[in-house]
């Protein structure tokens, strides 16, 4: 099964918006196995969106579309579709009732012409139902087994439909299970040498597809051949005895979740103490479900005074050796499991830019300190590029050394509070 | 002039990496006057890029190409374009000495005949200086004033390489000066009401193109007209008197930006105290660089042990309200004007899902305070969607509030900080 993704609108080619959906669309499609052949993006332009559609045709045998379903005149997916495929639009009215259920389950009016707009449905077409907004999908099977997807552009929209109407019709029609790509995730190395050790590891296997994705304290090695699940079963297990605890547990799509695994069966409980990343290593933390269980809280401490007050920094420190050095980050720390009873602990200050700078601390540098029962650490990073990436790239190294951390210090009978 | 971008990859297909490049590069031909035509993303396949690029060669004035430069058997991109152009690589020493140059400051070994495939230039192609990694940019001129521009994947790479090199070569090609497109941002009210807010503003004037980005809490009209600056202008200054306040001043990207702006100006500082958040919103403000002038910090109390020791709530509220409720973000914002000192304050505390919903409050309930000298206020919102999106709405709306209070609420005699 060949497929191609058409994304429509100006907001995503003039960059106001970033293609997420697509990103999205493609992680689901490999889970099961199947490769994007070819992405495109158009313009909110009839004409535009048609030829895409027309050309994608020539060599898929699914094309999925995104955005363009919405009621305002530069919503034009779904004309453009119809017209190129010479099938006519009808009103259809069991979707305008659900659209109008929708609108008035949260209290919204638009105007009847919007409701109709987007009830049109292409002759022969089969309706996505849309439960988090108004347009609904659309699925058109054409001859031979192709067809051509139409799906609403807006994330909380789009994403639901593929993962509850998309992805079980497509699974549905794939000839034989395809063996879905395994991934081995390998934390706090380097990429040049996730790929050496990785080919050193398969040197004696038949050759499979690899490839390589590296995130700041993450190398995500995707080994893919969907004939031979055996092969791939086998490669997997080499990599994961290659790399021990460097590789993520498959379940762990994050160093972060590992480490939120790990406080959970030992019954500890972290909190973090934040300058330069301003919060962001407890959003990310609060990010994954269920992180109430072993996440307690944050102090983000911006303005020094917020340091000595509420993080037990003593104002001599801060002028000796400024807010970014070893001596502040480790009281940080040592707040965090006196004042605040935390188990596990975070702390950071760092220079994050663009200003701030100093020959000695020049911006990317951040100290970062990480606290687990029986043992604490401080750090120097020297970070390179932009203001988000030295935050970024602290937040990624953060849940790195705390998973190491974790890892060269279990529970002992001194240490062991669960 | 009629650009495209092929964007090359398969960790872009497969979703693996976002292709905020390609968005990047948007903003930056937008902000030219120049809107991208047509957008593709192919595999890293000799084949597919070869083909890409003369499909949008036989549309585009200049086709530029993102990543596949680096030295791996992944990287395709410089072979694909020279024999889809016609032109030999020829081995370029200045450019390998550069490399090399590069690969000794920063302590980095590699093996001498990935210098040398980074160092193979077109013939008749410009060099483009990489001061940030390997592999340079390469650029071809073509008949007829076309070219080819071949970029590096790294966005530390590509980013400065779009502004140093590239923007300054298309600038000095465009005929004339073009209109850059005008933005009005409008924060609070809904995309549908500002289409018509819009249409109506504008009827009497000569069309022009109008396009609009929905965010949550802002919506983004983007004016077009490269050859009529003073159409552009009128329109602008029309939108502007429609939405009064509504309208974010021109420099302003975000209501999260007017709000420093605002507290910066009133001497005023900013603290957050976050439970479903979890961090995002101090995230939000530290992200915009000279936050440390007017914000101080954040305490985000996930467990409800926290919201009682470290932001004054009472525990018999939390009985009879639950965590969820008016009376305890209330009390969260009192914390924060009086234990942390903070002129103006947000307080968060919600249910983002997926568990956690009652009949009373399900999934997306959440109540959010904000407080300015002299005004407090805490309203509930209920809000669609998953757990990410829930709590970025709430992030959102919580910077429009503040705003909205803030412009409601000007300096007062009796509530003057500064």
């Amino acid at each position: 099964m060949i497929v191609s993704i058409i994304s429509v609108g100006n907001e995503l080619l003039n960059g106001d918006t970033l293609n997420s959906n697509a990103a999205c669309l493609g992680q689901r499609l490999a889970d099961l196995g199947l490769a994007v052949h070819h992405e495109t993006c158009v313009p909110d332009d009839h004409a535009a969106i048609a030829e895409a559609l027309l050309t994608a045709l020539a060599t898929s045998t699914v094309v999925l579309t995104i955005g363009g379903l919405g009621p305002t005149r530069d919503d034009l997916t779904r004309t453009a579709v119809a017209q190129a495929l010479g099938r006519p639009l009808h009103d259809n009215p069991a979707v305008a009732n659900a659209i109008r259920d929708y609108l008035r389950r949260r209290g919204v009016a638009i105007p009847a012409e919007a409701v109709r707009l987007q009830a049109l449905v292409p002759e022969g077409a089969s309706v996505l139902p849309n439960p988090n907004g108004t347009a609904p999908g659309l699925w058109c099977d054409l001859e031979a087994g192709r067809a051509v997807v139409l799906l609403p552009g807006p994330p909380g929209e789009f994403i639901p439909m593929v993962d509850d109407e998309v992805m079980p019709r497509l699974r549905a029609r794939l000839p034989a299970a395809l063996a879905a790509p395994r991934v081995v995730r390998v934390a706090g190395v380097a990429e040049s040498v996730v790929e050496a050790t990785t080919l050193a590891a398969l040197r004696d296997l038949p050759p499979l597809g690899l490839a390589y994705c590296a995130k700041p304290g993450c190398v995500t090695v995707r080994l893919t051949d969907p004939l031979h699940p055996d092969l791939l079963n086998a490669a997997e297990e080499r990599l994961r005895q290659a790399f021990q605890t460097r590789a993520l547990p498959a379940a762990c799509a994050s160093p972060a979740e590992h480490v939120g695994i790990i406080l959970r069966q030992r019954g500890l409980h972290l909190a973090t103490a934040e300058s330069c990343t301003g919060g962001l290593i407890a959003a990310a933390v609060t990010d994954l479900p269920g992180s109430s269980e072993w996440f307690t809280g944050a102090v983000v401490a911006y303005a020094n005074a917020w340091k000595e007050r509420f993080l037990d920094v003593n104002a001599d420190l801060l002028n000796r050796h400024g807010a970014v050095s070893q001596p502040v980050v480790s009281a940080m720390l040592d707040s965090l499991t006196r004042r605040y009873h935390a188990d596990a602990a975070i702390a950071v200050s760092g220079v994050a830019g663009p200003g701030g700078g100093t020959p000695d601390k020049p911006v990317g540098t951040v100290f970062l300190g990480v606290a687990v029962p029986g043992h604490a650490q401080v750090m120097r990073l020297d970070l390179p590029g932009s203001r988000q990436n030295v935050r970024e790239r602290t937040v990624a190294m953060a849940f790195v050394t705390l998973r190491e951390a974790l890892l060269t210090h279990p529970p002992t009978p001194a240490n062991r509070t669960a």
